[in-house]
């Protein structure tokens, strides 16, 4: 069984944003060599997601204003976590858009369908954050 | 190590709808004769969603009006990525309900609870769409 | 292929809470003497939840809250599952939670990020319930 793992480092300017990652992770499986497995990509950081759907800025404009009806920024002060931080909302956040997506490797690609793209979703931006990505198979 | 692969077609008539696929999947495990390992199951469409639940209609009856109330459909014009489409809010459901399921094998089995079924979950049905079952092991 | 399975048995006291089980699925991933591979964490009931973030009390009491807003206990009759039981806001609080964790193994030690933890999320307690830990690399 062959194994492969990296880091892939961002940096969103903002509070938050999404960054289509599909082809950096397609760089991790070349440089892997695995033929036939499955591909781990998760948020390394607990205010930030990994999930996989459609590149369209209308959707994502969406997504934002979806993801602060369901989980407020404001008033910071509405939750106990934030105490000497401001992030509680992006910790629920991310639970709706999800940590990690696994996806299936089939003759040295990414099996995806025709839509489905790799995001990277930040919630608590402006700062240098990790996404893992491991690899295995054969 | 082994791996095998199978697209599971579906056509929901309405635009939304739940199916245990839970015995298309134990087919395409017996067909891998992968004793022990993973399987991947995932929506190939990403206003899709494959997840574990029960397999009972009055808990997909009180889904269906909690996603709606989550992530209403209307108004249509209500979302920007509505532009020639009205599925935005698909997208939206299908995040709640998640991409994908990831199942252990064991004994050449389906490792699952006594109440776990896995299910495609539609939110913009009335077409041709697709789950993909990826299976690793030996 | 090296593959591992073993069954963690919890009992939450109250209907609800967070349980941190890192050290449990270190335990196993020890035992299973992989160094390279990964490994998945899952709820085997479907009124509860496997998931990764901080493990800190001010945002488990952020997410009690919140998932009480996003998907309410009372009125219990509101859900058309609740015939016989009481727990249909649980179903709906574990899909937002998600089922499954998915964890790089690296070097022998699970690769997480600085802050990540596994938690078990308990939404219908008050009796003994499973999780499974699978891992499978070589």
């Amino acid at each position: 069984m062959k194994s492969y793992r990296k880091e892939l480092w961002f940096e969103v300017p903002a509070r938050r944003g999404f960054i289509n990652i599909t082809p950096e992770v397609e760089s991790c499986l070349a440089e892997s060599g695995v033929r036939e497995g499955l591909v781990l990509v998760n948020a390394m950081h607990i205010t930030a997601s990994v999930f996989v759907n459609d590149d369209e800025s209308g959707l994502h404009h969406d997504y934002e204003i979806w993801l602060e009806t369901l989980a407020p920024h404001e008033p910071v002060s509405g939750y106990r976590h934030n105490v000497g931080e401001d992030n509680a909302d992006a910790h629920m956040k991310r639970q709706i858009m999800g940590r990690e997506a696994v996806i299936a490797i089939t003759d040295g690609a990414l099996d995806l369908g025709p839509w489905e793209q790799i995001f990277y979703g930040e919630f608590d931006g402006r700062r240098r954050k990790r996404v893992l990505v491991k690899i295995i198979g054969g």
